[in-house]
């Protein structure tokens, strides 16, 4: 098939790859030039985003935020000036769900087809091609795009109608970040206490307060090891994504915008590029107290 | 063995069964009078917590609060009035970790032995002896009390020094009561975006935001099933255990705290009978949009 895949960073460069492997005809676009990884393959570098939709059947965009996905879609010489007759774009970028509502009408009443769908599992999951992918859109075009989405992720649920995907990944990204507070007061209060907060994590494991984030950032909290992982600057953009949404919906997220508090005083201590577990150094902050390292 | 059992309440009084089915020897005080449970054992039923100390090696409570524990130890005609040496107090109510530390110093100079060791897995895990203890107090006792505790427990961990199991218990709490928040604040969102939160849901167990409070609690979330479960009333109390301590500790918990309000908000609404999960309607309440029922 003659894919078109407009971004090629961390992320879009793995996953462009796996296309070509495959053996898909691409043709890309990306403000970083073509990378190593698809220098092998037979790959069809293109100007602009235009000519990306003209020649592709399948154009997926792999791009940092809203306003990035706006300009390639409808900024000059973008996807919405080709003939977009038949043709599927597939925004696999983590933004605004409302503004992808939008998008994916304009989109469709320029006879294209629209689907949103972000992925998580970050650059590992980008290599491994085992990133779970969450999808909005109508079922047929979701079943037509099926076999593009497995060359790339593994678990592969449609949620519903376009921006759904992109509503998932924000309602995961909300509970990973408050997942991450929860286990961050309740280590800290622990440490505090004076109990050993390695000693209580594993204790809890396995009982109602378990989850992934208990085991895999609780371990990184009491080890103290802040290397990324997920940074907190993107974990900011995924929050204001829930933060702008909430306030357009006037629906009240008292925890969310907590969390995003908490993650600006991980960056005031200049911490915006440390693990999104870090979050705990924010509360440390406040009370003057850390939990030792092991 | 001549084992002490004050408290039979609904926890108490199963968890006291098992050690008279194993052929303990039971005394017994409560305020409750004999459950029918142990009316078929050997029971010796002591008006004062005095005379259960006096006659029992082992003096075991589960009672409501810290305030309880302290009347019950140090009160008149309390434990505290036997003659102590080398009996061990075991404490499996869930109560200040800081208070602990003083009740067993005192225990401990009076030439008795204490551990701390309160529960989670409420009646299910008390009736079932599945339930998970958290113990704070010598190496030596735990080990000789071992036994007796394995007669109403599965998964016992020694946390650590008197209080460190109280400390474990109460953060056992506040990763419950803040990852509810975290599934109630992001399925709401999702909801309120016009997606499907069952199918947000589905597609989110098994990433980074899995957590056994997504796949219990965030069910009863979207099937609107807030029968009890357990309490908002006897989270709230945990949760005050967490921020009293925290006070006394001058270690802010902005979270915690925020958790807490919204069980306030529930209570308001004539819901501190309503299992936890039912904080979404705190946060639904504040923005006049519910989760449709399914």
């Amino acid at each position: 098939m003659k894919i078109g895949f407009i971004g090629l960073g961390i992320m879009g460069a793995p996953m462009a790859a796996h296309l070509a492997q495959a053996g898909h005809v691409l043709f890309v676009n990306s403000r970083s030039g073509l990378p190593k990884s698809l220098a092998a393959h037979a790959v069809t570098v293109c100007d602009k985003a235009r000519q990306v939709a003209e020649l592709a059947e399948v154009i997926i965009l792999m791009l940092p935020d809203t306003p990035d996905v706006g300009e390639v879609l409808f900024g000059s010489d973008g996807v919405a000036d080709a003939n977009l007759s038949g043709k599927v774009v597939v925004d696999m970028s983590s933004i605004s769900p409302i503004e992808t509502k939008q998008f994916a009408s304009r989109i469709e009443q320029l006879g294209g087809h629209y689907l949103d769908a972000p992925v998580s599992g970050g650059e590992v999951g980008a290599k491994a091609a085992s990133l779970s992918i969450m999808v909005g859109g109508p079922q047929a075009v979701f079943e037509q795009l099926l076999p593009v989405l497995q060359l790339m992720g593994k678990n592969i649920t449609r949620i519903g109608e376009n921006g759904d995907g992109q509503t998932a990944k924000v309602a995961n990204q909300m509970i990973v970040a408050l997942t991450i507070e929860a286990v961050a007061e309740a280590l800290l209060f622990a440490a505090r206490a004076g109990a050993d907060p390695a000693k209580v994590r594993q204790a809890l494991l396995g009982g109602f307060a378990s989850s992934k984030i208990l085991e895999v950032h609780g371990e990184r909290m009491v080890k103290r090891s802040f290397e990324p992982g997920f940074r907190i600057a993107l974990h900011q953009k995924d929050l204001n994504l829930a933060l702008s949404s909430a306030q357009k919906m006037a629906l009240a997220l008292p925890a969310t915008a907590l969390a995003q508090q908490l993650f600006n005083s991980c960056a005031a201590q200049g911490g915006a590029g440390w693990d999104h577990s870090a979050m705990v150094r924010a509360l440390e902050q406040l009370s003057d107290f850390s939990i030792p390292a092991q």
